[in-house]
């Protein structure tokens, strides 16, 4: 079956400072028409940083949209036009203190295809060495070290459950 | 280091059939303010559906914000109210024809606690048999089955993105 919808016209409701939310009218495969209410993000990097062979970092940071001090991996929204690598180099950095010799590309995913134009992309960083902690004045992180074992054994128990950090070990 | 931020005025700059959108202000641990883009969202549930012991469904949807048909497990929203136990048993018999005898909770995550507070909840259903397909008008969906050994690869070689359904083959 034919699963394309065809561009109709679409109308901004919000142009924000890190996201914009459109109204897009479009045709359905079966000739119809409907609307999709899309939230535009500029994306953003999520980086596995290991400080040894089987210990991570993740940082701890209160999310404002549901109200929670959450454990995540390393991550930041893309400047416009920044290189993903660059990016994820960046906020590593920024978020954690830390620099890495290499940086390998692990792959991406979509956040919320039914909701939004969300990409991540996962960098796996070895080698670390100390750099400048610090970068957007709004944001407070603690910063933790934890086993694989240890993470695993967390996101069993429902104690880690953020999607990307979820998504982007099992693609170590 | 205390990481909590305080509600301030919040203001809604949309309010759709699906999301709605507002600016939160905040007061940030160090006492300054600052403001954060919220997009409110009834949260989903997302369905392993297992057809025999290593084969599960697969739903092929064009997804308006990312332009582009992907493979992702069955899913769908919550209604307003409503159970997601009782939701995934409805959007898998909506989506794929199939109800389940055995339904059971795997876990949840949060998609994007950076801007939204879209929580998905994940079930793992078993012996499956026919019911009714149909569902959302303008909902249009290829049913596909894959091997769970398919779908590794396919995680793996980048042809399957979404990150609810990498997220939830890892809770699994």
């Amino acid at each position: 079956m034919n699963l394309i919808e065809i561009d109709l016209e679409e109308e901004y409701k919000f142009r924000g400072k890190i996201i914009n939310l459109k109204i897009q009218k479009v045709q359905l495969p079966n000739g119809n028409t409907s609307t999709r209410e899309i939230v535009e993000h500029p994306g953003g990097v999520a980086i596995i940083a290991f400080v040894d062979v089987d210990t991570i970092i993740l940082v701890e940071q209160f999310r404002k949209p549901i109200d929670k001090v959450i454990l995540e991996i390393p991550a930041g929204k893309l400047e416009k036009g920044e290189d993903p690598r660059e990016c994820g180099i960046r906020e590593l950095e920024e978020e954690t203190g830390y620099k890495a010799t290499a940086f390998e590309y692990l792959g991406k995913i979509v956040t919320t295809p039914g909701f939004s134009n969300e990409y991540i992309y996962f960098y796996k960083a070895t080698n670390l060495y100390s750099g400048n902690i610090g970068g957007d004045e709004d944001e407070f992180i603690n910063v933790h070290q934890y086993k694989l074992s240890e993470i695993k054994e967390m996101i069993k128990k429902g104690e880690i459950i953020d999607g990307k950090t979820i998504a982007a070990l099992s693609l170590l």
